[in-house]
């Protein structure tokens, strides 16, 4: 797209803070924007901002030719897409929705049997980031309506394609939410045991950052034994590492604190030497993560 | 200590990996270094760098003022300090080996009660990296003998001093490792769920350690909210995270992969929640995690 060429229309579907950053980050770069939520009143702001308000879901798919869909779940998708049926028909729908890969893939075919192109979106962002510099998202599905649309995209922030497999948007979402997970629930039981010591949360968190970050560094060499499957060590053993737990759940038991995060932990560290893997790092673990 | 003064005598108890890193780095930093280990022949090693090597831990300890202790765990440490006796009277014990805040203020009694000097100290960092610039030990108990060989303690990386009570060390070391086994367990869950769709690690490992460590910069907000008890948010509440956990569970399940890490995350977000801090912030969580 020249820098001359109008910037295609776009409808968005659900207007929550995250539909709403959306919203208005496509005003924000001069796209036309149709906006629709279940209850009239949130419009009411993105039209002072120049947005059109629709009436029904219906009246805003047909104002673009690209629909970007945020609401609570999978489910209300659903709900607002049967609701549409064929009027989605040569339609780009790009769902930006928290959900599942099975959920993307389902709604895939349902716009498939509609004739609507889908594109899944997974946001790696909160709201107030949208448009900034590092938010991004990332696409799976349709890859010609990804290349057609991706100036538009440019809008929310950088826009990273998995795949055609509707599925692999949310793969990559999940994934990456479920290392921070990881880091925050570490991270708050750090905290948490330094406050059993009244130390301040505020003198750990410098340590904290800087500690994770240097071990973040070497996730690389993890991923390349996962690949290789060639686990053996010489920095950490799964044997070090068991030996290790036990301060843990001691110290966290005599400062009255949950040892229910290092429960599972434990439970696979224990698995693995039983399997012969102690001289293994721990990225040997990955493979013992089936239920 | 000026630059042309004597290097102090060390002497290192224990030669596993780290012991033996330990001594090592002594020794290259001109110090005249002791050794003794229970299975004699791993002090070869070390007195072909020039060590002495000494037949008896009370050897050892006679030979040098300051003797630093890294063995299995601090059940080993107190049988080794039980032969010692008295003999450890006037010298400074800087015990370096794993363990838990109780067990540190344990042994500092003990030298106390026989006239030595105690500090706790918790290495961050591995084997190999001993020496390095990113390696450091924690330190905590007797300020004075802290200060008198911080120049000493230089030679294996940075010395950080945490406070008096000797236990302070190991509640840093223990709360760093805490985060990293959290963050750890998170990318290696991520690994896992990619893998299932074929997605290799090689491929997730840059967006995940970018993704984390933009999330990293974030908690030193939350020892604010933790440290102030405000933890009112607008960016991510415990409301939209409890609402999120299901695609990750339902996912997880869906691909035949453990939900165990998820499971005491969804009871604190859900206890949270009955407890009516639905709008504030994950960092509330860390009034959660008592036993």
């Amino acid at each position: 797209m020249s820098a001359s060429a109008p910037r295609p229309a776009v409808s968005v579907l659900g207007l929550g803070l995250m539909g709403t950053a959306l919203a208005s980050a496509f005003l924000k770069a001069g796209h036309p924007v149709t906006v629709w939520n279940r209850s009239h009143a949130k419009t009411g702001p993105l039209a002072a901002q120049g947005a059109t308000p629709a009436g029904k879901a219906a009246d805003a798919v047909a104002a673009s030719d690209l629909v970007v869909v945020c609401l609570l779940d999978n489910g209300s998708v659903r709900e607002v897409f049967e609701t549409l049926g064929d009027r989605v028909a040569g339609k780009t729908l790009a769902n930006l929705t928290n959900g599942t890969p099975q959920q993307a893939r389902e709604l895939a075919a349902w716009a498939a049997e509609h004739g609507a192109r889908y594109l899944d979106g997974g946001i790696m962002a909160v709201p107030h980031m949208i448009a900034g510099p590092h938010a991004y998202v990332f696409y799976s599905g349709d890859q010609e309506a990804f290349e057609t649309y991706e100036p538009a995209f440019a809008a929310l922030g950088g826009a990273r394609f998995t795949g055609t497999d509707p599925g692999f948007a949310a793969v990559h979402d999940l994934a990456l939410l479920t290392g921070m997970y990881g880091m925050y629930m570490g991270v708050l039981q750090a905290f948490a045991l330094a406050r059993t010591e009244n130390i301040p949360a505020a003198g750990l968190a410098g340590p904290l950052t800087e500690w994770i970050g240097a071990m973040l560094t070497g996730i690389g060499q993890d991923a390349e034994a996962i690949d290789s499957g060639e686990h053996l060590t010489d920095v950490s053993s799964i044997a070090v590492n068991r030996a290790a737990i036990p301060n843990f759940t001691a110290t966290f038991r005599a400062q009255g604190l949950t040892t229910a995060f290092f429960e599972p932990l434990q439970e696979l560290l224990d698995r693995a030497a039983e399997q012969g893997h102690e001289a293994d790092g721990l990225s040997r673990l990955v493979d013992l993560l089936d239920s």
